[in-house]
């Protein structure tokens, strides 16, 4: 009954077979080898057009780099109140970026609110030095509050950010739930809607370490070698990511394991949803789910053996959670059962 | 024939079973989990003292995130003119520690010259805010021009550098092809001589990627785990590092795969001093050795099958080659065998 | 009529006096003069301690460094949303900190609420690295909105910062004003309430190019010499600063100046009080006003040769602005004229 | 008899009467003023193009700020191995550049040697991530060893940086002093030879602090605004810059300044070259020279009330300082009287 993270899941064995199978011979080093060549096109042909794919580490390192990416001095990134880039990554994109600023804009559920974002941007006067000048936007798909953007709203977005010059980012740290949630294909949850650059990421969904910038102008991607080998996160041997890219991309691996957490956390909900120990603290459609729990019941569940974290509440929302409860956020993954699932549930029927 | 580099060779099938071992089930990310403390502790008994280790994914970045530890305002780290984190990591000690400057230091086979270093130290005047403060030293173990420093030689370095409260790191990215050709422990290499910080690298001699950040005083290391963070190192599933040195140290796996490389190279040099065509650019010991070659050698050499890189002359010693000449580096690996290099000085006879 | 802002005004006659005093003959550079030394303890006295003081350029350049000067990993700096170092420093603060974040408090007035700020160090969890770490809280006295915190409030939020071992840093890039405003010694504005670093602003207020750092605790400023020349802020012939500030203290000229700034206003807040086309966006005590006017009159005023600027309204409070009208901010400053006053003011009856 | 420095020199009369002549009333901050304007233009007459001119606080700032200007990922500027860049300035130019790397540059007289700097630049393969990029060269003149580079000598570094696409910049801290020993022009020391950059100092010829960065193609400056301000180098009051710049290049006050500090060197090197008990360390034809002495002479100097700085040798040529000599510098200025000069010759005599 782990629900901690999706991250707590290994690998998938088909990831694992991958890379015992690439792992005898020569191979040439940082990138340059067959193997990261025909994972690239693969990239291509994913997402119906040419681009330019960055293999690195870790999703903090990909969402730093691509602000890195198109920075500008002084720069500004505007981005949800509660995403991932400014609570959960120690700095990183501000250290990237020399300094460059998250500038949070409030939406409910987790989303930027257009209106907002508007208002925020309108506070930058062309070539007012004072107030340094904005670079980019991202919104996060999923977002952490387990919420999904629509097309129209991905594409709203992208014509706010366009009109004052700004690139859209997308962190997609958890890319496949977000596509089997949406039922979009790459091009239509991105470029098609006017994404700029986008993490994709893969570790949270069965591999090891699996982690691209992808720049739907490759034009723009000119100086991101640099970037990337400055920043570290440049591997000597891109094989092993470039070969668990080749096993979670082929055969649609990767949408069956992001369709199974999403259907795992649907049977979660569920399950809180029957209960009334636990009530769903705002409607989730990806295999991230927040509950509000007594704070005894927390505690219950726990020592019988659930492993959950305890979230913030959301800027301005803090009101959702009563004094003596919890919020809770329950993942499930690519490993997540049923039968675990179940079992939590009974806890808390 | 490939002797490009050792990061041109794969994974060791014991750590690609390692993965295989431990990718199913649960296990709490971010290094908290049972195998990462495990694997900590056998580094303990490794270097025969409490030690505080932290797995990072390049060694780019363990050399950078060592020199960020100890960084001071206007810091200065002293080196070789040719060290790696020098002429190869583009930037990245500078850009981690937000601009400490690189000091060349002079000396012959690629090491540090005390007496260099002696009166490098000396041009910085205690409290004379204009030339910026040293602030560590840092030595390759084996270094990048294929030498070794004896024992004596690390502790004189360390005193000078200790003298002016300069903390002593060692790039060991080849740090098992030291100990196989020195003989030394992994103590008697570092802590015992004076060394402070260890770049331990595993990913050359049979990971995928796998590099640690040693402290041989783990007080020093209270701010790392920010350090690493902020940097974008700190992998989620950190027990794919975990996974792969428990299998690189079990058995002295890493020792004997250092020792072949080795002896694969001795085999290359012997050709090399019985060659016609070619000759040792200055001796060396470990698995990496130089060759001068007639420029229409090279080429022949390449048509054949061969793949080694042209190497740019240390400073100060660029007349060691002639003008029709090329200067090369030859890299033997785990994985190289004594059939290849054997072809190899056969063209060379 | 010119109430753009205190920077719009020149220096006084007797800081030139001082300039021209201090202009001959040789004296020691980089801050080792005589004169210096004299300043220096100046401040002592002023502040009824023993403090370190740094002279620097601009107040953008005071509060970066004073940032860097207690910066950590992954900092945070907590702070008013609509804080100068978040909207009027071209990200300098998260430049010179490498990437610290400014996390913006809400609260009323231009003031941060202890509640908020309390709240959002709450989701701080100690060790938790990937929130980062708080470092600092900055309050602005006189804050960006006019307003002040009075002696009490600083304590709480003093007491709210060292409880979680932050320190608090004040920008006082109008302190002057804020002492004639509230009556407050130097001592009993800053250190006696809990202040542990302060940008002590004399620009605005009649200088050329004043402002300091002053750590009231001399032993937390051991690195900032080097912080301050790294951060290319070390004038070689400080004496030019030195001057300044020793006209500037001189009897009490700083006092009387910021004071008779604050009267200017009080009358222009009056004019704004009885107009029809005008009113008070909120209530200020110091130099600074916020009016709301109808587009077509601001514009009106401006042809009649009125200089302000527009303003951006606070988050969260854009509602205070019609549709069809105009928030601006009214500075006066030490050469601002009663007259001059009047006629704005006639101009709005 | 003090040759500590140029910079302990205060200001010329001209420069305080322009401050006080421009201190009254109001004007437009930030550099938006109509003096600032007018000095503005004043530069495009002075190098007979339109150019793009900024001003900043320090030596540093122009120099940093400039590097920052030109920079890329994994940057690097080839400077002399003795430059002020690298030995003078506490790693700024590292730090505004996030981490550009000074790469150091043998050459006899403080001058880059053009093999060395061919040499060195060929060893930066064109996309060979790992050595990083070169972005510019930068030259002093004169330079920090008092030496000067003819119009030739800028020519042909101009030409090696532009056939890698690199800036060249120079440092010209004492531009006057290089234009009086030289008789060229603004122009024909700069952009006629190849310069793209300039940092043009004057403060330490008689001005406090005034310092600009001269783009002599604006259009690389179009980022400059916000680099400056983001690196707190944006003065409030930019007029008491720009009423400097006003006086000081007034009537040629600037090249009459300069060429008295000059002259007065001269008469100081004619008393070297007649003592027993000094020698010129090498020719130098500026304000700057540089004696050796024996020990216990440069003891008895200073207990006779002449003060000046021991200077660390030139790497590579620490030889011409005997063990019981030092080696010392000797600065003189705008204000050096004939008779100091005199009775420190006597001394010497």
């Amino acid at each position: 009954m782990i629900f901690a993270s999706d991250n707590w899941s290994g690998a998938h064995p088909a990831i694992n077979a991958a890379l015992t199978a690439h792992g005898a011979g020569m191979a040439a080093a940082y990138g340059a080898s067959d193997l990261d060549r025909r994972v690239e096109r693969r990239f291509d042909e994913l997402f119906e057009r040419e681009v330019a794919v960055f293999f690195v580490g870790t999703g903090t390192a990909a969402n730093s780099l691509a602000f890195a990416a198109v920075n500008r001095p002084g720069g500004v990134v505007l981005c949800h109140r509660e995403a991932h880039v400014i609570e959960d990554e120690c700095g990183a994109p501000e250290f990237f970026t020399h300094g460059a600023r998250m500038a949070p804009i409030d939406g409910p559920d987790g989303k930027i609110d257009p209106d907002n974002l508007k208002r925020e941007i309108s506070r930058f006067k062309p070539d007012f030095v004072h107030a340094g000048q904005p670079m980019a936007v991202t919104i996060s798909q999923p977002g952490e509050a387990g919420t999904l953007y629509s097309g129209d709203e991905i594409e709203t977005i992208a014509k706010i950010a366009h009109d004052r010059n700004l690139a859209l980012h997308m962190d997609g740290a958890r890319f496949a739930n977000g596509l089997a949630a949406t039922g979009m294909t790459p091009a239509e949850m991105t470029w098609k809607r006017g994404v700029d650059i986008l993490s994709f990421g893969a570790t949270k969904n069965g591999c090891w370490c699996a982690e691209a910038v992808v720049f739907f102008d490759p034009a723009k991607a000119s100086q991101f070698p640099y970037i990337r080998k400055r920043g570290a996160q440049l591997f000597s041997k891109t094989r092993f990511v470039a070969a668990q890219f080749m096993a979670y991309l082929e055969n649609d691996l990767w949408l069956e394991l992001g369709s199974h957490a999403n259907r795992m956390a649907d049977r979660l909900r569920a399950g809180l949803d029957a209960s009334n120990q636990a009530r769903q603290a705002w409607p989730t459609h990806t295999n991230e789910s927040f509950a509000i729990l007594k704070a005894d019941r927390a505690e219950a569940l726990r020592a019988r053996g659930a492993v959950f974290y305890d979230w913030n509440p959301p800027h301005g929302f803090h009101d959702i959670v009563g004094d003596d409860e919890h919020l809770v956020r329950l993942v499930t993954s690519w490993s997540t059962t049923p039968d675990e699932v179940d079992r939590f549930c009974e806890l808390l029927a």
